[in-house]
């Protein structure tokens, strides 16, 4: 018997069966024993149009129990190689934004110190500033692989410092990336002004937009990054809307987060940048956006449980077999 | 030609054409010359379940394209009457709820100066607190009639104290109501414990549980109500939510407001709430809780508009035809 | 084995499986040896808001492999008195509704010719015109019983003559009706003028609105209808927004036809009034404005199918088992 | 503290955060130290038209988040006098239905050995065979109060016995039922033969039609039933297409069993009927026939989770307080 | 302050308020002062098959209110250069096609005569003929750029000569097109016959069917075009349904246009398109075809409020940053 | 008049209209006469998650209404050189996998006896199975152009050797493939062990992943495929789930086939793919795997109707017309 969690088989509960966790995994309340854990911040208290993304959880969790064991695409098993759990969900103040982020870092925090790494489904792009502060103090500045339509780092929003614009503004500015190691692929859509993106710019991010993407295969790219990364520490924060809206309807949040952006990367392009993540120092992750009451088939969702599999077949210590 | 404002006639305009407005009426940015105007609170901030009702006003100015200009159950007439005109939705801050009560009380009392009538569509039900202060500075303590399945007195949420299950005890303390001329109907569901109605009952509030509505019609309650409002001016707060999900199931957003609760009213015993406040002294009211993402019919949008227009035949002022 | 035709049964050919024909009956293109036929007019051209009842009959037929063949209620057996069966759908000129029209009442008109009685699915309301036309060269003016939410006797629409709020009053003047034995049931809504309804009234229509419905059976009411219409021959008109748009959400197409209004009629109701035809010289009905867009769960259009089942029960010829 | 578990609440854990459990109650693997537990069968595999009630269990506990913890309309507070928890679903083999009733019973037999009481959820109509047998090495033969639109005393279907529309008939056979104590509420619908019943009737059922309720409290009815039932043990079998589709569209599986039929019962009636059970010795119970993909909203499934909650508080040892 | 309207900005008033105006633009009734206006055809009333684009303008302007100020991906910045406004839909007949032609062509030369140019979202493909007339009366015959899945070039349809599958082979009789400069994009599925395009090639038109697209760039095509246009007067005609129903599923009205067909463009291929006009001389353009009941999430119309504001960007005058 | 059936024109009854046969073509109930024919298989009595395929070929008849007579882009006129009709559907034992197997093999066998070739839609993938046995017996071993996510050849599901992972094991071990000629394209998605396609190769399929056709045009694979096939018989079996669910959301329901997995193929490549065959010699296929339920816009169906009209273009017998 394999010392390390395994979903449950279909053979022995079927798969619309049981309680809904991650992937079917065994749930448990701390990160103790585990290599890597799966965790929720439901919390969407900001968005300024479409809202839902609290509910994301939830259905990827749902959506979860049809993901498998290996992935025959890259040769990974990562359930022989690492410790796996769902540890639920962050309990958060819904009407206080800045006491909630302050909520996830601590809880985050928590949930690392003694070595676990932790993949965080959101809810909206917000979280992703206190999970990067958790991350620091853990590993110092890391690089960062953002997939996303915006790039995020607006200064304000209504005048609030802490919101849904801005997380990699604040994270920059707290010390949380080594900014030369910043990648932000997918950037598109209409904007507020020609220098939305200057000020990242001058951070030294590396801003792929859309267009620079259409037509190719991203694995030159990652190659790249690969070069670029060498062994520092890597953190991936995927916004769903990063894919074209063709492929994950579900999503749409914020002012300039979370919106559906045509012209978008296709899911291919987004399983090229993630399985080209093997080999990188990948020390956390995020999902964010999803929003099921914008897609009731569930695709979207399911579409981001697997590429949340996909990050934990790219974590460190994950063998592959050879094919 | 009437000097009163009129829908665009669908021989004008096709029902489906033009820039919806409420009831298509003209679109003003004041309250100027208006008897009675219609407006917007477009927020949800602070939901802990089910977000989307700051999507409410949108769907229902689209659906109440579909009203037509009398009343004939009622032989009211209130284009004859009223100059009505829709002004437009009240700009508020989306991240700060405090801050956006304080936006709506000023703008919806500013609305108020000149004597017009004010109807507020939500958004969630913490606007009835802001309403209820603007409708005292101008006409002091108001008797209510509140339909909802809860009663949204509570005292406090997750320690906050302006917030969407406490509006109606907010404006007690505000000296907003006149207690012994409050009457909630339709209260039911689930419950915190089986006190949460007492601090209501203790303020002379008359809390008519759905279950005592149940194969009944209104129409005696409501002599009674007229009876104990009199003259005194008179406020309507219609969640709907108070309307039983069979009906509407486009609500669902709080902890202890808009949520779909089983054995509620009927829209026709709520058309009998409504039309029986003709004669009361109605001085403004509400319309909250309509979440377009769970009804893609429309339906519970149309529903809420034709309530809108209902309460607007009852408005004082408008003449009846003989029948 | 009976002579008469009876609907595949579900142990032959699983409900999901076969050519969806009305009821699972045969389907023949004319009304040869037919005592009841079943066609569908599948035409809403001159909708003026939502659109969508051409596609009515498709999802009435497909909705209805799930009735079986026997009325338990009624102790009714349709299938083993009439020779019952699918004659397909009319073809008609989608760009000229007058042209329309006339296709109808002439292809009617030959289904009718030995004696074949019609029920007719709509589309929109306007088809109630040329059916009652075709009826009338059998048949001579005919009883109405009309269930709908309004009563359909404008005089015009933007000028025409011929169109879709007009059908009944059309028919008055072609003669098609005996005024005094038209009853139409749950008139309500909003509307254009307090007249609406006078040129009705003055014709000797029956007007019974919704409110005098509220909270009653309607077996008085159909007592009195079978005194006043004896031994004439009763034409029945269902347009499904006369069912509250609580049990009916998938309806909406007209100006003042075919929209969903609230406070209508239970299902319940309506089935007491079908049911309460009983005994009546039925010679032809419709079931119009179901609109399957607006509701993909497909309960509106098994509703209309359940309604055709029961108006097929009460043909003259039926019998009723002792119960 | 409580001795007693309790749903997670809202305070420490926002509605829509947290693993799916029902009620947001705690989730073990037996039925060790529990009064009541809730278990969920998710197996539809002889469904011939509709699919997907085996989804059901999974709404339910994602819509029963919704539940709080009192009931005011009747005093109930089940979590002061009972230990209640989710044990998850019953492992069952999805492609041969005897054996799934085998493993059901066996399972919930096992649950049940040590006084546990279970309320299942479903999953389809023939799962109530299974658990009858098990309350039966229990208790004996049981009362009956079941709610459905169908009798499901079918012999047999397709020729099989053990199948979705004969639970109650292999129930007799098996002895599991003291007949002149089973009630049958809400029958309707068309059927395949004006017999259907007769077998029922012959064993002493007592069926209510649903035509026989239309209109009408239910409280008298529930007095004859107490009365009938006395001190004996009484199971609860609850079959959602009871409630008429207006309030729960989210239903329809089978040829016999779990299809949206016009005219049923209203959630009040039914409201009435569970909370008229206070006082009997319920034994268990289940909820079968949520079909989440016929409806979206997902209030079809909180319909049933409410209806669960009602059952749980009509348990023995539940206190009610004065009021 | 700008001398040019902007749309309003979400700092003063949030996303989901407000009166729906295209890009949250002013609203004008006639063209005065203005550069650019956008206005609806809300007409699809020869539809054969799925009806409902005569509330895709409704939709689209609702989903506008996610378009923000500037194009980032091509450096326009159309607000610093165009006077633009919402001047509302055309008031239209909506049961006389032909008559509602000559409406449509009046209205629009009346808002063009003084030299504003005009983006007409439809409504279906048939508004582009009298659009036609009305742009050829100002600048004689023009160059077209038109985006679909078919040629919409039929002689009659039904008998009828204007029709919906007709637009393009009126305007050329009328004379409205310099045929060889007319580029057909996307052409694709099933047909009446193999002959179908003949009529259209023998004019002079360039049909690029979708199979030519398959893999590649636009981007060689567009200087093609560029090189073919020179600076004459170009108008563009985007029928949605040439985008792939991958992408844009809300569409299907008519007979042979507007129906969802495999195997399209993409958007990122469209996106190439419309980017690809700029420095061509575009005197007018439409966006037609979309059909809001068919998708619900909003999407396909969010798509299309994105290629209006595309469209928008490569008009004459509009400055580009260097970027 | 071609002594060919076509399809009902349009002209003579609009598209809405009419009994719902495949491609509007005759119903006739059994091949006589007929070169090719349709029928559908309604049966996903296994289904281990999502069900509802059973309800795939209804929604694929009505959608195929908008599937016109030629193929412009290839230049077939199948409607010249074939006779073909809608056979209707199977009758199927739904509560006995293996015992509708030997149904669907003799009731298949019975319409190929006199040479008519036959598409059947599903229902699950499992009816491959007996549908290549009954080819076999007709043909010998056949090839196989397998389009599927997955590769369908496990062993045993739960113990059972029929069922609906399985067909194309089973196939082998009945001798009905020709081995080294069977190409499973589009194979994808999380995987129970590395191994899971050991099997398979080892018999000599040529397995071509998802990822080796990102990007590329299949035409270089066809020929080689066309190469190797030579005159032998060919099958095509077409899993809607090898689409990528970005353009087929309406799939998913098994625990190995059938499910949305992303990355997937595009339609353009799969045109490529049954375009590709042209040439071959093509003796029967089938289309599986389409569940209405998570696709309410009908897209999903549709592109199985356009699929299965690819299909009937390349059948031997077809003649291209010079383009």
């Amino acid at each position: 018997m394999s010392k390390f969690n395994r979903p449950i088989s279909a053979n022995d509960l079927a798969r619309p069966a049981g309680i809904s966790t991650m992937f079917r995994l065994p749930h448990q309340t701390d990160a103790k024993g585990l290599d890597v854990c799966i965790t929720g911040a439901c919390i969407d208290s900001g968005a300024s149009n479409r809202a839902g993304t609290r509910h994301g959880p939830r259905q990827i969790r749902s959506e979860s129990s049809l993901i498998r064991e290996v992935n025959p695409a890259t040769g990974a098993e990562p359930y022989d190689c690492l410790q796996v759990a769902d540890v639920g969900d962050i309990p958060l103040c819904m009407y206080d934004l800045p006491e909630a982020c302050k909520q996830i870092k601590k809880h985050v925090g928590s949930l690392m110190k003694d070595g676990c790494k932790v993949i965080t489904m959101g809810g909206d792009h917000t979280i992703s500033y206190p999970l990067l502060q958790a991350v620091k103090e853990k590993y110092g500045p890391v690089g960062l692989i953002h997939l996303d339509a915006h790039s995020d780092t607006s200064d304000t929003m209504f005048g609030n410092k802490v919101a849904h614009g801005t997380p990699f503004r604040r994270a920059v500015e707290d010390g949380c990336l080594d900014c030369s190691k910043v990648f932000q692929i997918g950037i598109r859509g209409s904007g507020y002004s020609l220098q939305d993106c200057d000020w990242a710019k001058q951070q030294g991010f590396n801003i792929i937009r859309a267009e620079e993407c259409w037509y190719k295969s991203m694995a030159p790219l990652m190659e790249e990054i690969r070069r670029t990364m060498g062994d520092n520490p890597v953190y991936i924060s995927f916004d769903i809307d990063a894919i074209d809206p063709g492929f994950c309807p579900g999503t749409g949040t914020y002012r300039i987060s979370g919106t559906p952006e045509i012209g978008g990367l296709t899911t291919i392009q987004c399983l090229e940048i993630i399985r080209g993540c093997r080999g990188l120092n990948i020390v956390g992750g995020d999902m964010v956006e999803v929003s099921p009451g914008y897609d009731t088939s569930g695709n979207t969702a399911l579409t981001a449980a697997n590429f949340i599999f996909e990050m934990l077949c790219v974590f460190p210590g994950v063998k592959y077999s050879q094919r």
